[in-house]
């Protein structure tokens, strides 16, 4: 087995499409080297097969012997050799990940110095204290990283020997000091290892390959991984690069570039620049960084040459790219590139602009709309739904706009306490001077992020970016000290409240108020191209109970509900005594009074309802909670029985509460099991709907209902459900004038044969059909019996994961989840993101044989999974109709559903 | 559709065969006719075609026309016509469904007569007496069972009648008495229903078949086929036959005969007999009968024409067979004959005693070995593994022993009163003069039944007996008043302790102790032989937790351990506070602590058990239930708390048990989960569990050792688990001296070969294999990837039951069971036999995918459904290599076995 490629291999492929197996820092350095013949530092990469064997078995065996010839292959490339005294070559050696996991694995520089060779670099170079600083540098990162030294061990000696020579900034220290830094540092070495800092630049090179491999396993990686949604399993590559300098002197620098502005998407290039410093600085935003035209102007040829780079770049792999980039002594050398994270709006902007034709003549590109729309994934549109402030009181400062929306919270100073605050369910505002990634658990839980030094490619702005955490950077008038920051004269405590707008970099003192945000005309042209394709296809639903819901839903896109959960009417506040009076009632005329009363409002809440999504279908849930979700506590009236005693009220309510408590709620006496104790509950809920469509009738509108029979197990149970609907329906339409019956289907058996005719007779009344859900995995196997006698499925994928894993949300999900996803148990949240193996195969199982029992069933879903992406993927390839979303995910639907259609969901497997 | 055939039709198949047509009794009807030539009255049956037909839609159009062609030819056939007042004929109406239902559907005799032909009836059969009481018995019948009249309505009357008439005895009532009762009768119906009683037969007869098919439907009979597990869709037949009457004098009677002794199976012929009297005379025990030695003194030449029909059946049927027969004025009729139900030890007896020739020459028959097995059913077994007495006090008296088996409890006179006791969690023994279907759910509830009156076929007996009931019945000198009864001197009051054994008859006043069964001889010959058939084929394992439980699962011929619970170890007084010192632990050390003191004791308990198992398989599953099983409840700590106090101990018990508290605990940290949360509880057991081993080793004993992870759902996490348990085996065997050493498998990927080699190398040592239980919906879709890391599974049929329907054993199977099963919503309790189409789907699914990953891996069950037959053989046609039960189950689970692999379980499909 190979492991290791040259960057200048020629692979049979093209390297982008060995990302698997080279990451994807090494695919883009082989593609720019290999492919576009760019000016890359020699170097090779350390396939994901070596890691994954490593992880599995250890070093593996002939990874050596690879690693051998692959430096001479470098050294001979580079007519240097590592550790050689004479003509040293030095290596970066860093991480790299099929998918991008900024800042969170390890990176060591300067590798190949020793005492003999940093002889010899002082003397190419012609620069001792140059060489010297670097190996300093490299001790001390390499002991940090591979050896697993404390850094302030040597941070310790570092800031003695300024004082010691009475200078204040690290270039202004001499040569001589430097010198003798490097025999401290390794002394700290020896001491905090108990052996001699590794002469063999051999020795050296494989301790760093290995340390960046286990650094895939470090807790920070594996955090970001759980967070991304990327998989324990894939491994990271390692890069060894020929290192080339942009601290070496002022003819010298390095920068971080973009083809496009990945934050507005403006199809302009922008980038952060420094003069003789290394990548880590920009990065790092310890000094604040100049842009693109300061380089034009400082090094025209150099910007000439970077913007035909960009441009070719771009042409090459039909995106904006972010690249990485050094000058050496006035020589251009390219460090990285790869497809950039953007914005949401940017990412919208981009993908419809570049369907317009870049550039003129031969060298013009597009992309089509079916490229666009694979563009742009779900995170992007969120972002630009992101609430914006309605009203916002003047800004006390302005930083750099790292990451769009509006944020309100608490200011916290470090990520513990932030985190500590978060999880008191307080709103978090993270201010730190800059971030790092032991700031990601802050950063992670906060609202908003404010740091008072970085430029837009900072840690603190791409990590925002990334999640679409609203954040400003860069903000150089904050000044923190401790627990508070003061700018100018006002003074913001711990846990004093300020508002971020992340669109436009403004700091406001105290909470603004939020309001909805205002999506781009890109948002809505990537929508409509969606739709074009979505169409007929996929159709998107709303998960809503009532008419403001309905209405919000309708102006996201949505083409009717597919679960309005009719529970949510009884939990209000004018209804719960009546609700209670039917579950004590001890006689059949009590609980019908009981009824009666529920009856008439809920009339008028389907009414509403009905009326909102006139024209379309309305799927009514008939009621699913178990009833002591109706009841007080049994242990609050408990406690009041053995203290102060209860009222004849209330001991009934503890004797009804006793009476329907359940060990196991979840799968106790809820859904159609509750119609069969009380069919008239049920029955009373059809009327109230019937009653509803013909208020909404008579008043012009055209009222398509579902009824819905919730956690069905057998055809039965089903069979009765159903007639108890059917029957109401004979006898409302018995009670009504012929041209106000319903087009129901009044029998099993004709069921079919009915509808056809009644679509044909009666096509200006009201649709009423019933369907089931399929919510446990005995109603997924027996799909094609149930499919007899429903018009429809729903899949209920929230209770059907929670039966399938058996995990309750209740508890599994908040006490075991992040363990098991941290532990790599679980790929995904299987709440967030369909289980594609298991609850998927149910899903899939139910739709075939419910298409092959009844060929134009209905199927749709209306759990959580509705709005998730790659959970609509699955639906559409199982076959489904449409998928049920909360009315804020349809855009999100809307889109992931034409990616589906496109080819498969947006996200690739991670 | 033909929905009527005559009993001599000549079908193509035997009617035997078309018992789902026929019903029981017209099939049986059809073969004595038509193929035994034996002498029935003519008759036709109406199908269970037309009464499912009648279900779903309503009396079937063809219906009127079949009857009236089938009436004719009956007419012709016995040259006499419904409603003739010259030559009337007289037809019996009966149900006759699939499955035998003992009273619980309705008849109608003397049909046909009317004004006009009970004159006719008077007048050829020269008995006007008889005539009038037959059409009097007609009417009251007619009009309770098809008019829906109350019976009281006439029995006022007709008590009236005789009190006018100045006598007692219904049979001392002159004809014009009950000339005048039948106008009476007719003006009853007149006042009740509105309308005349039909005077056509024809409408008579209609109205009696709906009866039938509407009493399919009753209450009683719902009642009877939950209890029985009869599918509500079969619907019943019809059988119109041609009258024969017992009571037309002293020349006429009727008897029911067994061909051999249905309660201890001796060949010997055993029947009651009445003379002048009819059928219903007998089965309801009102009158004392005689037995078939007195019918032969008194009808010697009718006695031996019986036997030879007896010798017949019994050579036809190859079995035991229950007829009903008349005299009529000394011409033998055969009403009815069917495979006759029987107690266990009859059951047992007569399945070996028929492998061996009956008669001699060329009419000798015997049956085969297997047919022997098939004929034995898991009741019988359950009914002589029944407990007796150990010791009696002298008898109070002493009945007719009906039902064998010995049974204490309070006594009750009323079903009603029995059941509310039963309610109240009494054991109950229902005491009634004799009992009717209205008694049935008191019957139901009863440890033993006792009454005063009937015969070994009376209501009591065959009802006791088929369910296993231990009963006594006929014990005449029982005297029942009100809600006491006495015997001499003896008063025993309602609520009062008495024992009945049903085995000889004896009622012991108080509560005699009970003492294992004493199977019979037969016993073990059908196990031996079912051993012969199912050996190697499909082992028989037991449930067992302690050495106790062991030892008595060895003695039933347990072939190894299927499941030891080791929570059941922690509950036990002495263990709960170190357990519970685990739970609160604050620090590693001390949890440490208590997990090495419940590591010493956890030892002692698993030596117990592998020496008890010794050479046999145990299979030990890790700790699996909730952790707040093991602390107090919340609810009654917070009552201490509100109103006393708690101490510092309390408070702490009360934080765990909230912080441990779950709202779906079946679905929360449970199992493997717990592992996760917790790794140092499952070490701890592994730990034991090797030490264990190590003792009995010692000790001279083999140990055979399989852990058991529980409740697995990713394969991720069964892998982790696996880990867990290899790191112990290592860590013991490294500990060890080399002989002692596990032949465990110590790498993941290389255990199949590994358990190759160690087989070979390390024979003597004890063999630890790790699989795991299948017992979420999930882990038997992922069956594929588990087998890759398993060596067994077990599959948990309880829990997986729960999942895959969604129904908590703990709330929906007490709280909606019996509802859901009288609705026909589930044809049976899916914890009692497993659901064949979801959960046994998920079963095949997972060892088929099991087995494809890994061909031999180990297949077992553990669920109650291992001891269930009809599970059973669901669990051999999926492949699994053996079933756990309970030790008592284990006979049941031998020959349940051996009839599934001989073919197919042995239950019909009901």
């Amino acid at each position: 087995m190979t492991f290791i490629y040259a960057f200048d291999h020629k692979h049979r492929k093209s390297p982008m499409s060995l990302k698997d197996l080279l990451g994807g820092k090494g695919a883009n350095l082989a593609e720019m080297m290999s492919v576009l013949h760019l000016p890359v530092p020699h170097g090779f990469t350390v396939t994901t097969d070596a890691c994954r064997d490593y992880m599995h078995g250890g070093w593996p065996k002939s990874l050596d012997k690879e690693i051998t010839l692959q430096v001479a292959a470098l050294e001979r490339k580079m007519k240097a050799r590592l550790g050689d005294p004479s003509s040293p070559l030095l290596v970066s050696v860093r991480s790299g990940a099929k998918f991008s996991m900024p800042g969170m694995m390890d990176t060591v520089l300067n590798l190949g110095l020793n005492d003999k060779s940093v002889v010899g670099l002082a003397r190419t170079t012609n620069d001792e204290r140059f060489s010297y600083d670097s190996y300093r540098r490299f001790i001390s990162m390499y002991g940090r990283i591979v050896l697993g030294i404390d850094g302030a061990k040597f941070e310790h000696p570092f800031d003695a020997a300024k004082k010691s020579a009475g200078v204040k900034s690290d270039a202004d220290l001499p040569a001589r000091a430097l010198k003798g830094l490097c025999e401290t540092y390794k002394q700290v070495v020896k001491a905090e290892t108990g052996r001699e800092f590794p002469q063999d630049p051999m020795k050296q090179l494989r301790g760093a390959i290995e340390a960046v491999f286990r650094s895939w396993n470090g807790a920070r990686a594996i955090a970001y991984r759980v967070r991304e949604k990327i998989s324990h399993d894939l491994g990271t590559a390692v890069n060894v690069q020929a290192m080339v300098f942009g601290n070496r002197d002022n003819n010298s620098g390095t920068g971080v570039g973009f083809t496009r502005n990945a934050a507005t998407g403006e199809n302009k290039p922008y980038g952060d620049f420094l003069v003789n410093a290394q990548g880590e600085d920009v990065v790092a935003g310890i000094r604040n960084t100049e842009t693109l035209d300061d380089l034009k102007r400082q090094f025209p040829a150099i910007h000439a040459e970077l913007m035909t780079i960009f441009d070719r770049l771009e042409r090459h792999y039909k995106d904006m790219c972010d690249t990485e980039f050094t000058i050496d002594q006035g020589k251009l050398w390219m460090l990285q590139t790869r497809v950039g994270k953007r914005t949401g709006a940017a990412a919208l902007r981009m993908a419809v602009d570049m369907t317009k034709p870049t550039g003129s003549g031969k060298t013009a590109w597009k992309i089509s709309k079916k490229d666009a729309l694979m563009r742009v994934a779900a995170e992007h549109l969120d972002q630009v739904l992101h609430p914006q402030f309605a009203n916002k009181s003047k800004a006390v400062t302005k930083g750099l706009a790292a990451s769009p929306g509006a944020a309100v919270g608490a200011v916290y100073f470090t990520a513990d306490d932030a985190a500590a605050a978060a999880g008191r369910g307080e709103a978090v505002i993270l201010v730190r001077s800059e971030t790092s990634p032991e700031d990601v658990h802050g950063m992670m839980v906060a609202k908003g992020i404010l740091t008072a030094r970085g430029g837009l490619v900072s840690h603190a702005a791409v990590v925002a970016r990334g999640w679409g955490t609203p954040a400003i950077v860069g903000a150089d008038s904050v000044h923190i000290d401790g627990k508070m920051f003061t700018v100018g004269d006002t003074v913001v405590r711990e846990g004093d409240v300020i508002s971020l707008d992340g669109t436009t970099g403004e700091v406001m003192i105290g909470a603004m108020t939020l309001a909805a945000a205002e999506p781009t005309k890109e948002f809505h042209t990537i929508l409509k191209w969606a739709d074009e394709i979505r169409k007929g296809k996929l159709a998107v639903r709303a998960n809503a109970d009532t008419d403001e819901d309905a209405a919000k839903a309708r102006e996201y896109g949505a083409e009717g509900i597919g679960l309005c959960r009719t529970e949510h009417m009884f939990l209000a506040p004018d209804r719960l005594p009546v609700v209670r009076r039917m579950i004590l009632a001890s006689t059949p005329a009590e609980e019908a009074a009981a009824l009666d009363e529920l009856r008439k409002v809920q009339t008028e809440d389907f009414a509403a309802l009905l009326r909102a999504m006139s024209g379309l279908p309305v799927t009514v849930r008939l009621l699913d909670p178990p009833l002591h979700e109706f009841l007080p506590s049994v242990d609050e009236l408990e406690i009041k029985k053995a203290t102060v005693g209860l009222t004849a009220e209330e001991s009934k309510l503890m004797d009804a509460a006793h009476s329907w408590a359940e060990v196991n709620p979840m799968l106790g006496t809820r859904g159609v099991r509750l119609g069969v104790i009380k069919p008239g509950l049920y029955a009373m809920q059809v009327r109230a709907l019937l009653a509803a469509a013909d208020i909404v009738v008579s008043e012009g509108f055209s009222p398509i209902v579902e009824v819905m029979i919730p956690l069905t197990v057998t055809k039965e149970e089903l069979a009765l459900a159903r007639s108890w609907v059917e029957q109401e329906i004979l006898d409302h339409s018995k009670q009504l004038k012929p041209a106000a019956k319903f087009g129901a289907k009044n029998s099993v058996k004709n069921s079919v044969k009915n509808s056809v005719k009644n679509s044909v007779k009666k096509s200006k009344r009201p649709k009423v059909t019933i369907g089931t859900m399929i919510e446990t995995p005995r109603a997924a196997l027996v799909a094609g019996e149930l499919a007899e006698i429903s018009d429809f499925f729903s899949f209920g994928t929230n209770d059907l994961t929670q039966m399938t894993f058996g995990f309750s949300r209740d508890d599994v999900e908040s006490r075991m989840m992040p363990a098991y996803l941290e532990a790599g148990l679980l790929k995904r949240n299987p709440f967030e993101t369909i289980d594609q193996v298991g609850v998927g195969e149910l899903v899939k199982i139910a739709a075939a044989r419910g298409r092959k029992a009844k060929r134009g069933i209905k199927l749709g879903v209306c759990g959580e999974h509705g709005g998730d992406p790659e959970s609509i993927g699955l639906f559409y390839r199982a076959g489904l109709d449409y998928v049920s979303c909360s009315p804020y995910r349809i855009p999100i639907a809307r889109l992931a559903a034409a990616q589906a259609i496109i080819g498969g969901s947006k996200a690739e497997t991670k």
